[in-house]
């Protein structure tokens, strides 16, 4: 009973099958492997877009910390949701690659950026000339750090007023396959369709061991990225191990098939929880996180059975030590789940 | 009619008298100079703190970000008011010199951080390990950036909150003077008493060219500062004129009588417009500066007639372009306003 | 005929079904995984280091530049020989990760820092008080670049000299293997009981996918360690594939197996150029890195048939376009090139 | 007998006038004052360069650090004399404002680089793709740390190279003054007409309290230097008095009266010291600097008689400990220098 992380469980067989393909011979290093070319090739088909640069990195963190500090000046701010990752859970990685550029909160309702609290924290931002900060790249994280999902629609509202103030824009997709899906649209349209820049298209917690790939619309950001990846040690010698994952998680949709298993998992945890007395989710899934409020005896049969998730603290209070009744809960599901031990957690949570 | 701000008019004649003193001779250069071991002697004198380290620089930004560089670590966050100097008017200099150290902003009425919102914010700062930046100084601004001042009490209870969570403090004084006129009391009693770990003593708005003192009531820091101001480009070879200054401005406790003016000043400026139809307040002013609602009529007037003032936007809406009414004005005292530039600006008012 | 780089070569098959053991089940992310206490406790065992602190990153550069900053203050200089890969081949990256300190050149005959010249260098370093950088730690690279190797004598001599102005070292150890078993010698006796306070344990270039060790000697480093690994991106979230490669590295000494192999080749390959007419070594190859000169008509034969390796410039003219001859050549042996490949380039140099 | 620095003397009465000229009134901040605005029009002038993007700063260390973090990128290197100020005296000021760029160490007799030495260190420095720093711009120091000067042909030599590779140039003109008028031409002749880009235009060592002006010839760079001033703290509020001074320097040429002055002393320095037996000068002084070996005998009497200057150590060992025989003295002549001190010491020396 998993539900800690996406990334706790095991990798996909054809995965690691890829990388004892990839075993073989002797390759050029540092990118320059011929499957990485196979990988430059599909992504760019995939995303309609042939002129994009692309880059493999090994973690979301590196990979969303350099993309900002390649869109991003050291005197501008960064404008992200309020819980967004590269604000709550990055140790200030875009802070350090940026050499100091800030990030501005926005707030909006189920880890959306609302357009308007957006637009006015651009106008805010740059109303004292020399003495604030400039203005900065946008960050949209799709799906959300909530497991909620942008409309396309929702997206190009953002990338609109970014536009509209000349500012580019950067999607941390960690979980971009499960937006993808739930959506039903093409990775173009969640994309430059939709006004975005430059993409993190993850692949971590969607089944690689640790790959990541940066995509940037436009190839001229390339060569400046690729001197911060080397700087930062984020270039990898044995690369083809990198684009050996990327390759067999691009070829025959497999990306999307493990997503979609994931969503399904995630619909099956939280329909199963729909009208239990004292169960109510913060904001209704549409990836594969969700924050359910528990009663607290229901979460305490279920991890005493040992079902393993995060709980959420309010005002910085440890849940362990607040009274609060009910509890919140985040439970992630990956592709990995079996439907028994959904099944089993469910059976708990009834009691 | 000059109510632009603190720093725009001249300087008194008896700190120009200083520089013309000093000029005399050869001496060390660097802060090696014999008036700055008087102004040392006279800084520790004044503040009750015989082992503190004491230091100048020219720019208040420079105070500050130097300090905070040299109380926080780059993974750490600063906590201070929304509307704080630091966040809002220097251009991201702290998070330079801290090596991208983030600025958590705290809520609070009047430009006053509010204690539970200052522990609520330092709580879920914490809260995730080595996946969110880390607790680091408090930062607190007095006189504050509204105008107001914090009660010695109230300072105290929010260096109460740093202490139990081990955490630094530093106390922004740009307008150190004319908040210790208004509270009566003494140097030592609005720092190190109050918990208070470094301050930056401003001299600039209060009549200097340019100076403020740094002072680290524990002489640990004195080194590491040291090299940040030297590696900032902050060490002055001729300091002998940074120290004039400074010795000048504390002699016969004439900075005190410069920042009774400058609140005199205000009092004569606010109380003139108590009772004038359409104007309010935001805060009552308690130093040198007044943030009024004016009928758009009214700024009319006074500018069209040679006011200077700035005009505060809502939601990042330029004033020019808002059709608000009333406006929000900033003004601002000086030690060197006249009674009638005041009068006359009420008359206008008055309309 | 790969000679170009220790890394272009495949994993042993060891290393590769260590990942498919490890790939099974649920474990807990960011190096709480259960290999990775495995590995903690066979490091302490194989340096005799009960209380080193322990931690693994993907890349060399990332290993490096990650201690040094642990190691190093933002104004201080590091202490490395003029071709270290600090300096040449890292981008920059203890500048990065540092915030900015320098890398002191040291020279030093076949790429070992001369101690005299250290003690030179360090002394003038300190010699301006605030206005020169500070003294900061001493890099040690073994096997040097030159594929030359530090006896134990020498290297004692150089931390000496570090302990003597008070610096802490760092020994970067990218083939720690291969110079460890030139030597004959334990972990410990190359590391600590040599003076060695902190050290890169390189496992990419001897046979892993990509994983290094870090390893300080004093735990006191661990936590800020621990926190800019977060913030450069570099710990990861499904760690245990990185603990599943570096315990079956150490496990019944297989990574000194494989040194042993690297080595090996190396001999075969420098003893079967001895006495060619022409031939010259720049340094006599104690590891597996050769720097050969080879009359033009002989690396034409080689790299026509197929060899690789990388040129050297002399002055920084690019080395096809010099016209010296003999051409200088870096050779590199890894653990998995074959005999025959090694005899058919001596075959090709001999014409 | 104050040989030390140029930095030790007193201000010149016409500069302390126009501070008091310039201290009436109410003027608007941060560099937006009139004075400012004459001081750009004659810097214009003077340097034949209508384009020209012109600020002031207080300290030489700040300007040289924000024009080379203006010019370079993190991820280059910038190109100095191994002895030149912003190597050796700004405690890691360079590295600090350009986020950890480096500065390569030029070989050349007498504090000037030599042109075979750039063009071997710029080939070097970008000789190995994305894992070497790339090549930055080329900094130049005029007149030199040593007290010589680059002939107009020579700074041509070098900028002639930076071009060929596409590098900018910088020139640190802490002593500009001193170097123009012992070359007898004209600011634009030593600068763009010589290929220069950026300028420090040094005041502080030939007269002022404390200011540099920085020029653009090409004032694209301009906001992004702005940017960079106030983030780190060096944008003054009260700006009109460092454009009081700067003004004063200019008007009338006074800046090269005083320069004419100092190198005036110098030369009464120097020849007096000719044909002493057991003196030798280690270059001849070209500007107001001079490096002197000098019997110890010699220098025991002018110190105990009260001289100040400094010595230099050789291999980093400091004078005082070493027994060599001359021993290194570094004398400064400032503008204030007066003959009959000159002679005293001269006096001395002689025994």
């Amino acid at each position: 009973m998993f539900f800690a992380s996406d990334n706790t469980g095991p990798i996909p067989p054809r995965i690691m099958e890829a990388l004892i393909q990839a075993n073989t011979g002797h390759v050029m290093p540092y990118g320059d492997d011929p499957i990485m070319e196979k990988v430059r090739v599909k992504i760019r088909e995939i995303f309609e877009a042939p002129e994009a640069a692309v880059y493999l990195v090994a973690t979301g963190t590196a990979a969303n910390a350099l993309v900002l500090a390649t869109l991003a000046k050291p005197w501008e701010t960064i404008f992200g949701h309020e819980i967004s990752h590269i604000a709550e859970d990055e140790c200030g990685a875009p802070e350090f690659y940026s050499n100091g550029a800030k990030i501005t909160l926005v707030p909006g309702e189920a880890a959306r950026m609302d357009p308007d609290a957006l637009r006015a924290a651009i106008r805010q931002s740059g109303s004292k000339g020399v003495h604030s900060v400039q203005r900065g790249p946008v960050s949209i994280t799709q799906a959300t750090e909530a497991g909620t999902i942008y409309a396309l629609s929702e997206i190009g509202a953002l990338t609109e007023i970014a536009r509209e103030f000349g500012l580019k824009t950067h999607l941390d997709g960690a979980r971009f396959a499960n937006a993808l899906v739930a959506l039903d649209c093409t990775p173009a349209e969640m994309t430059w369709k939709a006004g975005i820049d430059a993409v993190v298209f993850g692949g971590t917690k969607n089944g690689l061991l640790g790959v990541e790939a940066v995509i940037f619309f436009d190839p001229d950001h390339a060569w400046e990225f690729e001197l911060l990846r080397k700087r930062g040690g984020h270039l990898f010698s044995k690369h083809r191990y990198l684009s050996a994952q990327m390759d067999a998680y691009l070829t025959d949709g497999f990306w999307l098939d493990l997503a979609r298993k994931a969503n399904a998992n995630m619909r099956r945890l939280s329909d199963g929880q729909r009208g239990i007395p004292g169960i109510s989710f913060e904001h209704e899934p549409q990836a594969n996180l969700l924050f359910v409020n528990m009663p607290r005896a229901a979460h305490e049969r279920a991890t005493n059975a040992g079902a393993q998730y995060y709980l959420f603290p309010s005002s910085g209070v440890p849940p362990e030590e607040a009274d609060d009744d009910p509890i919140t809960c985040r439970l992630t599901c990956s592709w990995s789940l079996q439907a028994d031990q959904i099944d089993r957690f469910l059976h708990l949570v009834r009691g």
